[in-house]
């Protein structure tokens, strides 16, 4: 079991990683402040996890669960409101504890209920899927989409406590999994060269999920994504790396329609076409960008735009994401490997060469 | 013209204090950081002041306005959700800055939209009546009902500025303008002596609207709110005693239907409650209750509880407000003039008496 802090001054919190946390009581009483609580999950992962977790709770006064449609599609104020709805009803009030069980839809949903009811209650993550324990564990971005675009209503909130249990992963479906991998990846490539090379010589054990390459790779994803968070908290500026291939990555899944590709599938194409803009300016040579497709390839993961994707709808829909600041389009690309930084001076020219050689027509 | 800054670190900001200041562009635009902006107001305000404030924005790149049904019954989610859909069609981005034009209703929904839109985006507030500009431009309470709950969901959230123009109070309907009065009196009455003592003097010349008059007890108002804010931000301790009056108020409230009596009515025979109710726990004494009761009837306001509203209905509406932690009902009383605290340990009993002792039967 490892512990790591995330130093965010009043609102650290620690996120403990190992195997078979949810067993044991202690690893979630302290955080919990109050005398009720509410898990949030989903119907595909209250069957496998929810009664361990409901056992660990047992003494406390007030103990609700609320099962939410899987999905991304259900991640809205419609399905948040549902939560207000159970937490009134029941009568919870400022000192219950909200815990989110489940994938990277319910964190976000849970700790933007949290974030909202009465102005602000705890809450407790314990993501499922390995996305959700590389991502959305760490930063305290938590939200909804709206039918006009994804992750355009939330809040920054953190948790009290991250429980980041490995033996949850053991039931993730694969493409889930390798979804997880994308963001893994792009921590060795933003920030962390030394993690890269570590990755592309153990690729096969973390894809075989090996307990102890899962922990340090989960580890050291969230360690380096703390270590941009700590500097830069409301993503004013460095903290913007972390989109490097997202801004590409939303283009493909508000084209192909939410849920057609998964959000780490479309991340990984994002991150050869943010790569291969970064080579278009000079800062990176060929040889990188087969490394980082060698790296995807073995990852099970895409390297290329969806068959038959336009430029033209790629450009049309980054110009609504949220990257754009007074009319320039702010693109995260590559220095050199393991330095990422913000850019926006990029001619929309280079773009369509660089989606161009990335699949798109 | 006065100026007085709200102390809260990197969120302080100023209220401007003044006659009319919509006019001049100068008092609005050094607060606006990017090229876009959104004016939010209702139908009954925006014929009033909206052609003003427009003219003073002329010079931005996008300026566009949402009119929302006028009143209580629609601070809600759903209209929230209308700004958010109005901001997403017209593709307003991280730099725009949200204006609300008008009352507390407006001010509390578009705090929150501002709070929720791309994890939060800048917004400046011109409350219109006297509530408003005494309650709700100080402390970043912004949120929705619920129609289990008055402001169950919401966040804290600051303005970038508030401007207080005492023009915009001129139009006020009578009653609107005395439930701001019994605000005004509330910060008297917890915690600034000296300002009761000025209001019996000069409680008529304040009735009248007159302009100096208004103005002192605005900038006093807010000076009083901001140094309880200051010292406890998200109303962790010391800043629950700004609801003094409130818990017996939001009862009111709830029982008779929200719109049937103006928030600060039910203040101000909520605040004649607690006074009853420190009065019974041997705080105060029977001379300040009629100077109290004196005050309010000067300004036009309910000293009692509605005719006929029961004991019973005050406690189980008591039971649902947010003042409860961990099953103990915390009451903001007197222990003098000008000095409250937070009591968690009253007996029920003795809540009762107080109760009867202001017209509950």
């Amino acid at each position: 079991m490892h512990c790591l802090n995330v130093e965010l001054g009043e609102r650290s919190y620690p996120i403990v990683i190992g195997s078979q946390l949810l067993g044991d009581p202690q690893n979630l009483l302290p955080y919990i402040r109050g005398r009720q609580v509410c898990v949030v999950t989903n119907e595909t992962v209250a069957p496998l996890y929810l009664p361990q977790l409901l056992a660990a709770l047992a003494d406390f006064d007030k103990v609700d669960t609320i099962e939410l449609p899987d999905g991304e599609a259900f991640k809205t104020l419609d399905t948040v409101n549902r939560i207000f709805d159970l937490l009134l009803e029941r009568r919870h009030n400022r000192s219950t504890t909200l815990i989110a069980l489940g994938g990277g839809v319910v964190g976000d949903m849970t700790g933007f209920a949290a974030a909202c009811y009465q102005r602000g209650v705890d809450f407790v993550q314990i993501p499922t899927t390995l996305l959700a324990q590389v991502d959305s564990s760490v930063g305290g971005k938590t939200g909804v989409n709206h039918p006009l675009g994804k992750n355009m209503i939330g809040a920054f909130y953190q948790p009290r406590v991250v429980l980041a249990d490995m033996a949850t992963l053991t039931t993730l479906p694969e493409r889930e999994f390798s979804a997880g991998v994308a963001e893994v990846i792009k921590y060795g490539l933003i920030c962390d060269e030394t993690f890269f090379c570590w990755l592309e010589g153990n690729i096969s054990r973390l894809m075989a999920r090996d307990p102890q390459a899962l922990a340090y790779a989960v580890d050291r994803s969230c360690r380096d994504k703390a270590a941009v968070v700590a500097e830069d908290e409301r993503e004013s500026g460095r903290r913007a790396i972390l989109n490097f291939g997202h801004t590409f990555g939303h283009a493909i899944e508000a084209v192909q329609g939410y849920g057609a590709w998964l959000h780490g599938e479309a991340v990984a194409a994002g991150m050869v076409m943010a790569a291969e803009l970064s080579r278009l300016r000079g800062a990176i040579d060929a040889g990188l960008i087969d490394r980082i497709r060698v790296l995807l390839e073995a990852a099970r993961l895409p390297q290329a735009a969806p068959a038959g994707m336009l430029t033209g709808e790629f450009l049309d829909a980054m110009a609504v994401d949220k990257k754009i600041v007074d009319g320039r389009l702010r693109l995260v690309l590559l220095r050199a490997l393991g330095d990422a930084q913000v850019v926006d001076d990029t001619p929309k020219a280079l773009i369509e060469q660089a989606l161009r050689h990335c699949g798109a027509v």
